[in-house]
């Protein structure tokens, strides 16, 4: 089933403990769809880049069913760059520079043939933007997710509040989840969240998993320990674009399927962090992702049966 | 089985954003032997109190069917204790202050009644003394699991090194299983830690949960998220008494069996940080147990098969 994703399509470069890349493909929107692009078919971007983007790189979209009449190429300016070093934890990191350029004056604009869509997802973006794709859409969406960041709490959350209520499902992270409903306790937390609009929260935990929260329910998908986390530009978005490229490729947006959704968000979040960039996602094979499945299945699957054998 | 339960009984003074205790009952044996007690007969007791220790605490020990022949009462003495202040966030402590006591001379001695014992737990504790009691048992016990902490790592780790490599299960947290192996990669540091002796490693992450590992095989228990941490004080101690209780109860030392004690050490933390100090975990009833655990079961299980329905 049809599914839009807007974001950013950028140029990182990035500097970990384990080495330094110069500029490579990046953006919210490039791993969502990349992500999206195993589970649905002609997955669709909303996004702008200036005229230095690689042609290679709208041509690997195209080798992988990514619909880009959506993503404009603005003639005599440049792609969006974000430049970033991570501390040796990889839990956190510094911007060292971000240059705006195309993004700047962005007016995301949907082609008729999206119109369509039954599923959307908003990349972390400014949320006035966000919005206006929300009001572009002639029919509402059968599911939006929305990412977003502490950046636009902090210096846009009247907006954010206004875009947060038309909206299925809000992915953020613990430090986020706090800021914006003033709750200590994830717990509270997504209660307040849940009454601000969506149904659905998901509160990313980077190398602690994910929570998902619905209702009075709650489900936990852990992170794979991992022998080396690379790099972990991008596994915050390549998780959304898992968890929602399952959604529209199953049409199912029981609790049950929601909670198969959050894990493939995690599965393919946790090749994004083994190499640089998109290099990992970019050419996974289906085995690879069923492996994968299986070793989160392996990892908290359990059959305690208590009263078992009391005293 | 028989179960031998050695480390602090104690004084605790605490405060958390939500309140503060006078001196109250604490101490790792005291949280390790509560827990497992709803598993296993005759949880038997191995350490030291002053004269100041109180009576109707030695009774509930007896009503909750722990034997407290090896808990030596020191006339003209006290009993340990410790004063310590959480931070705002629950996850970090300051130690207000810190009266050995009785623990400064403590000399732990196996009563013959317990010579018998299959199931050694060690808590916290210097790491000279664990060795001790591990060499004063007849007969080397079937299953040896060990608690300790970055404080012994910091000071005495040549010693702690000698008795990890007679242990089975070492439980630590990620801060201190880093600190072992000088790995940041917890899978990294979990095989390092693996070649120092025990077969199995398990590593406490808080309200993160925690990760069992054995060979290489890796298991997650989450954190059930919960509406209030009270007062964590202890939830590391219920841990691994629920964990050996279980084991102890059911005989079965198998991987598979080893998951489920974790969910059953986790569920017990999960009532401990509910309330001050020990009185959540007193009085639990086998319901309360019963439904905890089915709240993680509903937590973590799910049923995604891939490829389901691929594009």
């Amino acid at each position: 089933m049809s599914l839009v994703n807007v974001g950013t399509v950028a140029f990182d470069a990035i500097e970990t403990p384990f080495g330094k890349t110069d500029k490579i493909i990046g953006g919210a929107c490039t791993y969502i769809s990349l992500a999206a692009s195993y589970f649905t078919k002609q997955a669709k971007i909303v996004s702008v880049v200036g005229e230095d983007f690689p042609q290679e790189t709208l041509d690997m979209f195209k080798a992988k069913d990514i619909i880009t009449e959506g993503l404009q190429v603005k003639q005599g300016e440049k792609t969006f760059f974000w430049s970033g070093k991570y501390h040796n934890d990889m839990n956190s990191r510094d911007t060292i520079d971000t240059q705006l350029n195309v993004l700047e004056n962005f007016d995301p604009v949907i082609p008729d043939s999206y119109q369509d869509c039954e599923y959307l997802m908003l990349g972390n973006l400014t949320p006035s933007l966000q919005l206006k794709v929300i009001e572009s859409m002639e029919v509402r969406p059968k599911l939006i997710v929305l990412d977003t960041m502490n950046f636009w709490m902090e210096i846009a959350m009247p907006d954010l509040k206004k875009v947060i209520k038309e909206i299925g499902v809000l992915t953020i992270n613990d430090e986020e989840a706090r800021l914006l409903s003033g709750e200590y306790s994830l717990r509270k937390a997504a209660r307040k969240i849940l009454e601000m609009g969506p149904t659905t929260l998901i509160i990313k935990k980077g190398e602690h998993g994910a929570l998902l929260f619905g209702g009075d329910k709650v489900f936990y998908a852990p992170a794979l320990p991992l022998e080396e986390v690379f790099d972990p530009t991008g596994a915050g978005d390549t998780f959304p674009g898992g968890f929602i490229g399952h959604l529209a490729s199953t049409g199912d947006l029981s609790w049950e399927n929601m909670k198969n959704a959050i894990i493939m968000g995690s599965a393919m979040a946790s090749f994004t962090v083994e190499k640089f960039g998109i290099e990992r996602l970019r050419d996974l094979s289906m085995e690879e992702i069923a492996d994968r499945i299986n070793e989160f299945a392996e990892l908290t699957n359990f059959s305690l049966e208590f009263p078992s054998k009391v005293k």
